[in-house]
């Protein structure tokens, strides 16, 4: 199955656009687990979350950084196959922001694609189309592209004019040009709901991965009016923080399944009335 | 010792500006090595070069990808340990090419500072200045920005002109004010030595971290005339390939001292006659 054949399925299966993100810092881990286990107990807290909320999500994010900063590449491993034998129909997602030459991006998309088994990778473009080749030329895997992040600074580099045009549409005009297998994305901040406008118009039906709903404050309404595209779908919406810590309480996994159905519930609701 | 201490007594003590860069490719290692030890045999390669090079270099660079591949993070930790521990008067550098929001940065920090101890790291920095900051806070650690890099599509974004300057070189400007702690450097590939003149020109003393002479064919001589600074010093001139894969028989890490050797005597002659 092509990448977008999966992220379609995705979506049609799990009546669902929301993608959950899975941040698990070692330090915010709820007081009921057992510290004392060490790296195991972010697999045991990822294990329950995805439980919970995969009801409710047609995708799930690893962020890739909470993993390497404490040696846990073990656990990562765990919680993306843990995904894709219990839940299949969704889509796995290592965020990572690889970007490299060459001969470096091909040991990049080897780690994400061999190695973890994910289903797509955040990359950055910054480095120029051809460093990006080596993840493009797998049709089975997403590659998933910065172009305007949600955090308050991205406007420093990526909306600088060229040509009056910011750069990060150049970015998505030449994702286009890139897009010859049908499986990039393009990454785009819910805090930035005119550029979603825009670059949706830039590139017709190719999907977009939205971050910065939820604790960074991105509108769920803006995001869809301005992201959906023609068949209501084209959106990844992802939050993290707002759903893994709904609860710092025995019940945190009951907790973010309830945060990930209301957010789910609502993104129905906005669809059916657009 | 801040950043920019360590930089200037490794270049002082090593009398050299060469950064050898450790990028292991498992499926290129010599036949003598007992591959049948696995990833451990990346460390056995590592080690070996490490001593036959360290003579003629100031420091060691090691590509993340090639280790993140293969699942052998224990064997990058114990080749920047066995640096650390052997050579304490070298530099290490962890190009890993790393760029997420705040929260994120904190965790890729505390991973390249904290888990490995490498004494900088290489970041990219599309997503703008707020990203870096957490690199920043660490006087004693180096943050090594892509700026503009040695491949051959690095124009297709860094050569865009922003009001008539070139990304490459509004990064290069924004790197200078966000230097408070002393412990930028720029990555600048030898391949594009106007680039590197303009951009020392920019950012005064800063060092450079210089990518692409040897297997990508950038020249020493170029490089030197167009990227020292005012004391002959400033930039870290790296060689992976060209010098790791200087032989694939037994005497591949003999081969390896001499082409770094060469290397670096030709470097310092260079200095001697500008």
């Amino acid at each position: 199955m092509t990448f977008i054949e999966k992220i379609r399925r995705a979506w049609r299966l799990n009546h669902s656009l929301l993608c959950v993100g899975l941040d698990p810092d070692k330090e915010k881990l709820p007081a009921c687990l057992d510290k004392a286990k060490g790296n195991a107990s972010l697999f045991d807290f990822n294990q329950q979350i995805i439980d919970q909320t995969a009801a409710h999500c047609c995708s799930f994010k690893l962020q890739f950084a909470y993993f390497a900063a404490y040696g846990a590449e073990k656990e990562l491993q765990q919680s993306i196959a843990y995904i894709k034998q219990s839940y299949p129909d969704h889509l796995v997602i290592l965020d990572a922001k690889r970007g490299d030459i060459g001969e470096t991006a091909k040991m990049y998309a080897r780690e994400a694609f061999q190695r973890y088994g994910t289903d797509a990778v955040t990359v950055n473009p910054y480095m120029g189309g051809d460093t990006l080749a080596p993840f493009l030329a797998y049709p089975d895997k997403g590659v998933i592209v910065l172009c305007r992040t949600s955090n308050e600074g991205s406007a420093q580099f990526q909306s600088l004019l060229t040509d009056k045009l910011p750069l990060a549409h150049r970015v998505a005009e030449a994702a286009v040009g890139w897009n010859y297998n049908e499986n990039i994305m393009l990454v785009v901040g819910a805090t930035y709901p005119a550029e979603l406008k825009t670059i949706r118009q830039l590139v017709g039906q190719m999907p977009l991965l939205v971050p910065g709903v939820g604790a960074q404050g991105g509108s769920l309404i803006e995001v869809m009016k301005n992201g959906l595209d023609e068949n209501q779908t084209g959106l990844l919406i992802n939050s993290s923080r707002g759903i893994i810590y709904a609860s710092s309480g025995a019940d945190f996994a009951l907790a973010a399944g309830l945060e990930a159905k209301k957010l789910n519930d609502e993104m129905n609701a906005v669809r059916d009335t657009l």
